[in-house]
């Protein structure tokens, strides 16, 4: 090991870097490179982009003075070199684990560590804030946000964009072009990108002119944009290109090829001390330096463990399907069917699983990049125009459009479906990726109708009835990852009766009320093999989980006076069911994996306080605070939210 | 009134307009001008921004076959003239009154109001989602956006431009350029549009040569795009013009006078036929043909009523101080204390009274444009750079920056100060800005402290107490317009115990539970001369309202039986308070200006359940239904939200 990273192992922080010769950081970047492939080939994580920006990273710390000057990682899953040269580097390998390094940038982490960023395209607004805020200040902070093209196409990027001029800042934008989002990148601004020629002998000069008039004392920030505009001039005039950051004020330097340190390193010495906001544009190959990786990039943005000589990657064969796999070719099975349905995405067509019906039918799918908001407005359009929109967004990225469901499909009370993928918490990736607050944010909401699928075949009986005619805007929430090894394929459709809930176990005592597949858990803490009652006997769910907690194998013996009930919508609410449980039981227990302000179990006590039932209830979810990584287990058993914890629940 | 707009008489619907001679047109524009200057004269509404595009106006619907055609104003403020256009003439004497027109297009009202228009930005998503759809299902129908440039700053806006050039579409995008948003523009953008010079010559050569070469059949959708490019950079060697919208593969028109209804006419039909995504550049005046509108745009953005003869405003004199004005004064005054304090708000410095800071320190209030999520994380960069930012936005735009509140603050616990004006019901503009779901999508977000305040004091002590080191984040939502006459001003500052509610009325049967100002309606429900308790005797709220309701004297006897809370705080919740009230009384009450779902009085209920409390409770909130528009009071009323309603809910 250390023959392996004899430079390396010599940097602890950033400080450590710097005391190193420009000629020594070609091998920096060499070992770096190689300590993230073997970590990563042991330890999964996002691999490709922090591939991609080894040169910059090490580039950045070195000219820099971080932490007192800081980057802004966007998205940030482009951080780990980051992590690995400011104090992390032999935790790394606790990266993505419960209670050990998060896969994002988190300043209660690090002081490196300037922002959060999990969520795409917030870097330039928040590196604006610290700039002007700075400036203010008087401190001679100086603020880096790192954005990838993809992340350019996020609607916040642009308000951050169109500010940036406005007031005083020194802001540097790197802007990180290697033609990728997680999927292929989307939009006019990617085909500008990828156009854009600036000629380097007019950027030198321009840059030599700016650097000796304000030397000299004869530039400000008033005649800086004057001088901008006017050097626009020349430039198109030169270069026949028009610029979209120099349209708004902002500098523009490039294209530097990222992968040359060195140059680098010479350029962002050059344009470290320019007052104003600045773009550098890069140009970086994900995945670079692993060719799998190169060649594969979609694939190799979070590939799993792999091995990192051959690139052979080991995916792990589960018996069960994803809800993912589910959710895709369902909607691929209805959209030949039904041909008014098309598909949405906002750049996740592989992670959701619509890939699948792009394959087949590339017209009817329309991946709009990072554009949360747009995906469901433009979605809103498509049902106006006549078309079924089935939008699938990420639980936590649907918080990007939040006013565009109210706004634009909720008030118009549109007939579409929205798919919330990665709703519940989520594992690895953490408190910015855990879908836990949309039940409560969208319950709010009138004319929605809420569901969430008990296993695989209720998910697809849910796809099918909300594409049926004069459904509303219809929303399904479903977590990541494997079901519960329910047959679902080619199985028939069947329409779900919107508002009504089925009853997994008749009970005399204690209801147990759940939304959503976290009702197999409630199963698994009653019963060590479940038998599916006469209603739902077309659900082939939960079979035996022989290995469930011992705290639920006490309750067994009360299983008769447990009842369980898979309520599948949040709302409506089956009212008529509750009735008869307020009726019989003598204690309610809800289960939402969904934050417990608002949610599930809210709308429960909301039904009894109107209807005057006075049961006790306990509630089971998520806490109110932000629930760090982990896997899912992990973070389920932790919480009481597992077999065992509702067990206990149960016993009282 | 039958000679005064002979032209405008003979027009029910556009197919009318559509029947006249060209030379008609300045006349029908006339005549449109002045109906509107005599409607909006008595009775008030958004005055300037119609004013402006009455000739784009009569020129869409004259060029366009709406229905079929679509336009899609953004905001949809400016659409007065298309609404007495298109049936609605001669109701417009009920416009945003109660149960009477909305003031914006309205899809529910009349199928010319293709889309919702009340948030700004949405148009572009809209209308290609709308024109992408009518490709695939082979319908003619053409798709317009009219968006102002102010709208244009808004993420939004950006993310559907760099969508549109993806798949086939014949959108026509109108850039109503009047240099203005609500109030002054903002941004690169802003600069840029004023910058932007298209030499016409170009244009017209580019536009007859696209359009000669699709004629004989040389231009498909892929050669279009090269075409454009080419033609861009032949432009951009002549012109000397950087071209966003043309960056984004946006083929360009303009500039063209918008107020010249000939020419409009002349260019539309010119263009109507095109295909692919266009844009048109029209340059217009708010308040175009009414001389004091012209001059002061801000100011008769909605003048309330006036002269239309001599322009003299009418403003009604009240006693009572707006919220509006409490925040912006008290926001001043802590500035002057606290240096660290800066202010925020996207495009709305006069509607939430910030420009009186603004007016005394410009260097320390930042108007983003509109742009609510920038706003929010710009406002967390510059806590990171040490700075205390009050953000203020309307609760219903709030919602454009959901994500940022969750992401961007929330995650990482800043010390801010979030505030939400125009929460509740707010009345004219109806449920696109009724402020209705933030209790609701705020109180599941961890870390929050969540306010609403009693009256005028109360906003300015919890103003004080949330820039105090060390609070976290700190919302606070409060109503448009007048507080109760609670002499707030000079006032000394006092610190209010986070989480901690006041007893306003010792009680001992039904404990009413009040969030925000909604209490003053409990102390009249209850009492004709409320007397403050000694605990709050600093608030000299709720001087007596004689002419309260019938049914609310019949409650005063009871008075004594009846206890009155105010809890000022959503989260946290006072507990001790809950836990005293639980055990004193019989019976509970909670009262919120916010959805029933989720909000305050849920709160109260998860609290009775994870404490085992069962005393039946009765909240009364917004129900779960878009509220239409009508004053406060009407719609309170509606609800049985004022006084009247909560004394029948207390008589029970």
């Amino acid at each position: 090991m250390e023959t392996k990273y004899p430079l390396l192992n010599t940097i602890e922080y950033p400080a450590d870097l710097r005391k190193l010769e420009k000629s020594q950081l070609k091998q920096v970047c060499a070992e770096l490179r190689g300590y993230i492939i073997e970590q990563l080939a042991n330890n999964p994580g996002h691999f490709a982009s922090s591939l991609g920006v080894v040169e910059l990273t090490v580039a950045l710390h070195y000219v820099f003075d971080t932490p007192n000057d800081r980057i802004i990682w966007d998205v940030g899953h482009q951080a780990y070199g980051h992590k690995i040269l400011t104090g992390r580097r032999t935790q790394f390998k606790t990266n993505r684990k419960f209670k050990g390094l998060s896969g994002f940038p988190n300043p209660k982490e690090s002081s490196y560590d300037a922002f959060v960023a999990g969520h795409a395209s917030n870097s330039i607004s928040a590196a604006l804030g610290m700039s002007v805020g700075a400036r203010k200040l008087e401190s001679d902070s100086k603020v880096i946000a790192v954005i990838g093209d993809g992340s350019m196409t996020g609607g916040l990027a642009f308000e951050g964009l169109n500010n940036a001029c406005v007031n005083p800042n020194n802001m540097l934008i790197i802007l990180n072009d290697n033609n990728m989002a997680i999927d292929k990148p989307v939009g006019g601004l990617s085909e500008y990108l990828t156009n854009i020629t600036t000629s380097s002998w007019y950027n030198r000069w321009r840059f030599k002119t700016y650097h000796f008039l304000r030397k000299i004392g004869l530039m400000n920030d008033k005649k800086r944009n004057r001088f901008l505009r006017t050097a626009n001039s020349i430039k198109n005039a030169v270069s026949g290109t028009h610029n979209i950051f120099e349209g708004l004020n902002i500098r523009y330097f490039g294209q530097v090829d990222g992968h040359d340190v060195l140059q680098l390193v010479k350029v962002l010495n050059d344009i470290k001390n320019f007052d104003g906001p600045r773009v550098l544009h890069i140009k970086t190959i994900k995945g670079k330096g692993f060719e799998p990786a190169e060649n594969e990039a979609t694939i190799w943005h979070a590939p799993g463990k792999f091995n990192p000589e051959t690139g052979e990657r080991f995916v792990s064969e589960t018996d069960a399907a994803l809800y993912q796999d589910v959710f895709g070719k369902t909607l691929l099975e209805l959209a030949e069917q039904n041909d008014k349905i098309v598909g949405i995405t906002p750049a996740m067509p592989t992670g959701c699983s619509m890939n699948i019906m792009m394959d087949k039918m590339p017209d009817r799918v329309f991946d709009v990049g990072i554009a949360e908001a747009h995906a469901v407005t433009f979605s809103a359009g498509l049902v106006k125009a006549g078309l079924m929109p089935v939008c699938n967004i990420y639980s936590s990225f649907m918080q990007r459009a939040y006013d565009q469901i109210i706004h634009d499909v909720a008030l118009q009370n549109l007939d579409m479906v929205l798919c919330l993928d990665r709703a519940g918490l989520v594992g690895a990736d953490g408190p910015t990726h855990h879908g836990a607050f949309d039940l409560a944010y969208l319950r709010c909401i009138p004319n929605l109708t809420i569901a969430s699928p008990l296993n695989e075949t209720e998910l697809r009986n849910m796809l099918y009835t909300a594409q049926l005619p004069k459904k509303g805007t219809f929303v399904i929430r479903y977590p990541r990852g494997c079901g519960e090894g329910a047959p679902w394929q080619n199985h028939p459709f069947e329409e779900i009766p919107i508002g009504k809930g089925v009853c997994l176990q008749e009970g005399t005592d204690v209801a147990v009320l759940a939304l959503g597949p976290i009702g197999n858990e409630a199963l698994r803490a009653v019963n060590s093999q479940c038998k599916p009652s006469a209603e739902t006997s077309s659900l082939d769910y939960a079979e035996a989980q022989p290995d469930f907690m011992s705290e639920a194998n006490k309750v067994k013996s009360q299983k008769s006076k447990v009842g369980i009930y898979n309520m599948r919508f949040v709302k409506p609410l089956d009212e008529d069911c509750l009735h008869h449980i307020c009726k019989t039981y003598k204690r309610i227990i809800t289960l939402e994996d969904g934050v417990l302000q608002g949610g599930f179990g809210s709308a429960v006590l909301e039904f009894m306080a109107d209807n005057g039932y006075n049961l006790p209830v306990k509630r089971i979810g998520i806490p109110n605070q932000f629930v760090e990584h982990g896997s899912p287990a992990e973070l389920y058993h932790m919480l009481g939210m597992d077999a065992e914890g509702i067990a206990k629940a149960i016993e009282g």
